[in-house]
């Protein structure tokens, strides 16, 4: 591998020496990383923007990016508290201002006075401003009808992706048959499975049911877990919920099911609830995974591990760009934890600004305040907006021969299943691509609308899904829609 | 291992499971990092100060947290001009306000322009907004004479951290005798120790030359490389230029010779140059290795790979809080850039806010913008007064017996080195502390004054150091000079 002195002179003489950092010699788990979306479709998409603003004609006129939940770049507003307070808390002197409402800079200088310096500036402590925490504990505890939530279990991050992963890098452990296994749903947020790759953990996937709206099932569970036995150790069981790319909202049977699994079969729980105030459906309600494990009592409640992933990206805030969000960790081992604790304070802190806007979320304005009617309006258009065109996206699909969509009871996304005709996987085949890859490419150079293949988060052999976010605004949504479905039916035509 | 099913029914009848995550099943790669600048002083400063909050008799008034360099945190202004931009684009309703100069709001305009859906709240490409990296790259080539550079070199990190951990990841390989080496300066900034050992490398120590104030030698990273190339495949080269925690610049000469061995050794170059606008010293002056490399021509200027790091969280602005920083990439395999650019897709995209504020460092305003002036001043003030305190620094401590101190050309820390009497060094070892530990953690015991033993960062076998940082403001810097001067006399004098 290494040049010997004699070689090494020669490569040097004809002045050409090979990298030292190569395809062959890097990292071989990144290399196994993939994350689609924001893969070649997105890159593709970025592409014919540029084409488009030099003036390449072409059969549509803007590209719509619906391959990702990122609702601001999507047109929606910001609302309104959230950002005077951060505003306050960057640029204090607006604390003069007779422009900003009383109870915003209240909470501006109460977060001020909880910083270094008293400035947004200043590093926090690694695990997130304590005031903040203490925040969060408490939105935890009136979440879940008054359950204890406990500040020093808390722990604000980069983002949810940041904290999903430190949690995975204290699991994974051991070579060969003993090396850490961990469970993730198919279809996933290619977040799990990218980490994974990149710990080298093995990926052990269960399968959530199409047919029984994305439902989890507690047999698949098993068999999952039982096949991984053989190669590998499996130790903890990731859960989204409610499902991203799949938009189902788990009832509470399931989730108590899923607990007392885990339990019996030692697992650690992974609980990615950043969808938690996105529900829609009638009937459907979210229950945290820590409030159905302490409602189960003991053993659960007092043995089984647990950790809790939240964001400020989804919601109604949909703050992607400020990553900020938080893991509240259950049953935790004490001496563990100092160990996550360590590990976070090598990167120094979460941004500051996250963790802000994080404690607006998590303390919003009171009824008695002076911002509330505001906050709650604003709030309550977004989410009753959310639930329209999640309604609309199940029906116009639903009604598109060929195409088969769950219903979206919560998250951001449709995940609908097309069929695609043979002749079509063929040519997809002859060009080296998965089908639903093809067909999403063909999409985008003839509509330019952007989503996801299926393939990028898992799907069942020989099944064909794609995933659209449902934010774009209801009067681009409708069209948009209409123009997928006619698209599927003329691809279909074409290859039949 | 593993419980059988008999034993498991046992253990959960008398009511106890292990934990799923404990010590011994947890990452051990995890458990062997370790990161002094929060360790355990940190933690213990934590609690003195919660204990004279609670009214608790203490030989002091308040701690003095002179561990970490966070210049807000030690009540440094921000610089009002980046707050202003900042707080037009968090609330661009301010955009109306007759209270921010002109140029503040084009600025914000210009970057509301280039974000999605106009808004802070939007994810950004992963590599971080396009227009900033564009103003990154003309900053660069300012910064080295011209000398061009590709925006598509330039990736936005959260905070300079993110990416220098990003590249190391890239870097890993092997196992066994061909697992990758990475050659860190001793004294190190122990972000890079603890990355390596979370990624299971082998770091490779060189030292630092006290006696010629901590300069770099060739000699010692050949003596370094050729010792590991036994046991591992040493790979990369890390630098931190001006250094951290020893504080200085080093001369143009040493660059182009350690240019000249990494190329002769095929050792990918890291070069750490977030200190690069902290240069006080007379005749020191900052050279980046960018600049030094390229002006040396081919083959270093056309082959040589390199990855240069700024971040937003020292220079004059110190807006650690925001996790704002960057890599420059040079020479580096197209093939290898492109995975780099997707292992950071997977973490969606550094803090919008702390690209911002990157924007504004790298493109501040010009001479016949409104807020010039007030930015130059600004930003001298804060320039010079760490001039003074840097020579403060080293004046007072080179005047205490037992104390050397080599001058603080650059950077924001001064690494003294302490003489400890055998009883002391006795004392710790019954205690199990090292020797320079015992004497930090007696220092804030008893004076409140918080440092970092020098074994947080590595040092020859039998010296002892501890780092502090410079920037407390001037009238409190003085104080503790003495303070300390005079609590290391009477240590010495307690242990003879
Ligand atoms: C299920 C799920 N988890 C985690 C994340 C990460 O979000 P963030 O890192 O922005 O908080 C996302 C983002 O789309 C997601 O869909
Ligand atoms: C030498 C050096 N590199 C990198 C960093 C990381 O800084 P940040 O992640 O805040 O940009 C620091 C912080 O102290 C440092 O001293």
């Amino acid at each position: 591998m290494a040049l010997r002195a004699g070689d090494r002179s020669q490569v040097a003489m004809n002045g050409l020496k090979e990298k030292v950092l190569t395809l062959d010699t890097m990292n071989p788990c990144v290399r196994r990383v993939e994350y689609a979306v924001r893969g070649p479709i997105v890159l593709r998409a970025l592409e014919l923007e540029q084409e488009l603003r030099q003036g390449v004609k072409k059969p549509f006129t803007e590209v719509i990016r619906a391959n990702i939940g990122d609702a601001q770049a999507m047109g929606q507003k910001p609302i309104t508290f959230l950002r005077q307070v951060l505003a306050l808390c960057v640029h204090p002197d607006l604390l003069n201002s007779p422009d900003f409402p009383e109870d915003a800079k209240r909470k501006a200088e109460r977060i001020l006075q909880a910083c270094g310096g008293h400035s947004l500036g200043a590093y926090s402590v690694s695990s997130g401003i304590q005031l903040i925490r203490e925040d969060v504990a408490r939105y935890i505890e009136r979440r879940d009808g008054g359950i204890p939530s406990d500040p020093n279990n808390i722990y604000l991050s980069t983002g949810a992706s940041d904290a999903i992963v430190t949690v995975l890098k204290l699991l994974v452990a051991g070579e060969g048959p003993t090396r850490t296994g961990v469970l993730i749903p198919i279809p996933q947020y290619p977040l799990y499975s990218a980490a994974l790759a990149e710990l080298n953990a093995v990926q052990v996937d269960y399968y959530l049911d199409e047919e029984r709206a994305w439902a989890l099932d507690v047999a698949e569970l098993r068999r999952a877990l039982c096949q991984a036995r053989g190669h590998c150790c499996p130790r903890a069981l990731c859960i989204i919920n409610p499902g991203n790319p799949t938009g189902q909202v788990q009832a509470r049977e399931c989730i108590e099911a899923v607990i007392r699994f885990a339990f019996e079969e030692r697992l650690f729980l992974m609980a990615d609830e950043v969808y938690q105030d996105n529900v829609y459906a009638e009937g459907s309600q979210f229950h945290s995974f820590k409030k159905v494990l302490t409602e189960m009592g003991p053993p659960y409640a007092t043995q089984q591990e647990l950790a809790s992933f939240h964001s400020v990206s989804k919601g109604y805030m949909g703050e992607c760009g400020f990553r900020g969000g938080y893991v509240e960790v259950v049953n935790m081992d004490p001496a563990v934890q100092q160990q996550m604790q360590k590990l976070m304070s090598v990167r120094l802190c979460p941004p500051v600004p996250g963790q802000v806007l994080l404690s607006m979320v998590v303390s919003p304005p009171a009824p008695s305040d002076p911002s509330f009617a505001q906050f709650q309006a604003e709030r309550q258009v977004v989410l009753a907006e959310l639930a329209a065109k999640a309604k609309l996206t199940e029906q116009v699909f639903n009604e598109a021969p060929g195409i088969r969509c769950n219903p979206v009871q919560g998250a951001m996304y449709s995940f609908p299943r097309v069929q695609l005709p043979p002749r079509a996987v063929q040519r997809a085949q002859e060009l080296g691509l998965a089908p639903d890859m093809f067909f999403c490419m063909s999409l985008l150079e003839e509509t330019g609308i952007c989503v996801v293949p299926g393939s990028g988060f898992g799907q069942r052999e020989g099944t064909y899904h794609f995933r659209m976010t449902i934010l774009p605004p209801m009067e681009k949504l409708r069209p948009l829609l209409e123009k997928l479905s006619q698209f599927h039916a003329k691809f279909t035509r074409e290859y039949s």
